[in-house]
């Protein structure tokens, strides 16, 4: 049995301001709990259906039933796992030869993705805009597929940031230059917009590369999903 | 008012058993209903809640109310603008100079990304097997952002149809040569395998060649996810 108190902070991390009040992040699912615990991240308390089941390095994991995981689930169909787990200090290095940066990304299945992405393609830091949303929102760690344990994810005003960087900042825009006709340099800043309007006024202004995905044919499709774009330009990138 | 028993035919459309029956499916938000109604697509029925709001080129629109339209719907929150057209019959012929096949994938997400993919890069022709998500699904309709209207998406059994292509045969697998190696042809078939599976036996002894996309640095995460690794394939065609 778990206590009526623990079940209401734990449901309550389904909210960002409570996330953050906290200092505590909320994944579900046995692969997504084991990897979480088998990282640097902290264990704060590990629940299951069957503790027996989960393979967690010697971690303590508490007994819960049914109705109480269906209590503080975000799932419609919880499935027996669910660990709370302290939020990391942002680092302040940035280690990578390529640094993402994501101005304003609102949805969190694109954001999950986009981390998976960065994960594959070695790109260890991601820097978002306040505006992004919440990397330990619930959907997007389920996008992330445990990649949010290798990804280093920073949250900060992208004007400060950028406006204090040597590494040439390139932009994806509409009318950029296409990346089938860029020499893209060994480190830089790639800069991916919001899903409707793209890079912001004040961010397009400290880009000094534009760049583009060229369609084929026809002009159809008003635009790419920005994390197929994210794919794109990673692969780029690396090649 | 609508009728009862048109709610219910309607309501039961979110099934694909009753889509294949009655050869209708249901299309949601004024922005897609509108690209429908503007294609080659055949109108149904269409309903609004302000029927004055959509611009559906002389189309009858019948006045929806809230209630209504929320017994019908298959969002949480009905957004006032759903339309109901006909199937259009799968097209024999194979237009594309790239045929995009897709063995057993699962996430109506990710179908729908791969169909607006498609547009965005000129491949008009998709052959799914039976085993594919439906794609008169709502969510798949969701992700493809109106491109249903431009990509034609048949279902066949997959064996059959690449027994008798003369076009080379491109399977995606983890073990597959680089594409950043590889010279793709000015045509050709490519397959993108089910997101846990990959691409099935039977289909993978049907390939003519091998491809993969790299990782960089170490091996971390596990796999790409088939509309990321979609979208660099598919840039890759059309370089």
């Amino acid at each position: 049995m778990v206590v009526k108190s623990e079940l209401k902070l734990i449901k309550s991390l389904q909210q960002k301001k409570c996330r953050n009040e906290h200092g505590l992040f909320v994944v579900e699912g046995k692969k997504t709990v084991e990897e979480v615990v088998n990282s640097d991240m902290k264990v704060y308390k590990l629940f299951a259906i069957d503790p027996s089941g989960l393979d967690v390095n010697g971690e303590q994991v508490s007994a819960i039933s049914n109705k109480e995981l269906g209590q503080i689930s975000s799932l419609k169909n919880p499935n027996g796992f669910l660990g709370v787990f302290h939020i990391p200090k942002q680092k302040e290095n940035i280690l990578s030869d390529w640094i993402l940066v994501l101005d304003g990304i609102q949805d969190p299945g694109n954001l999950g993705t986009i981390i998976r992405l960065c994960d594959w393609f070695g790109v260890k830091d991601v820097v978002c805009s306040n505006t992004t949303v919440d990397c330990y929102n619930a959907k997007v760690l389920q996008a992330t597929m445990g990649s949010i344990t290798r990804v280093n994810v920073q949250y900060t005003d992208l004007q400060a940031f950028l406006s204090t960087t040597k590494l040439p900042v390139y932009g994806t825009f509409m009318d950029g230059v296409s990346v089938n006709n860029s020499k893209l340099p060994e480190k830089g800043i790639m800069i991916m917009g919001n899903e409707g309007k793209g890079v912001s006024e004040a961010v397009a202004k400290l880009c000094t590369d534009r760049l583009a995905i060229p369609q084929f044919g026809d002009v159809t499709t008003e635009s790419l999903n920005v994390a197929s774009a994210t794919a794109i330009l990673l692969h780029e990138i690396r090649k």
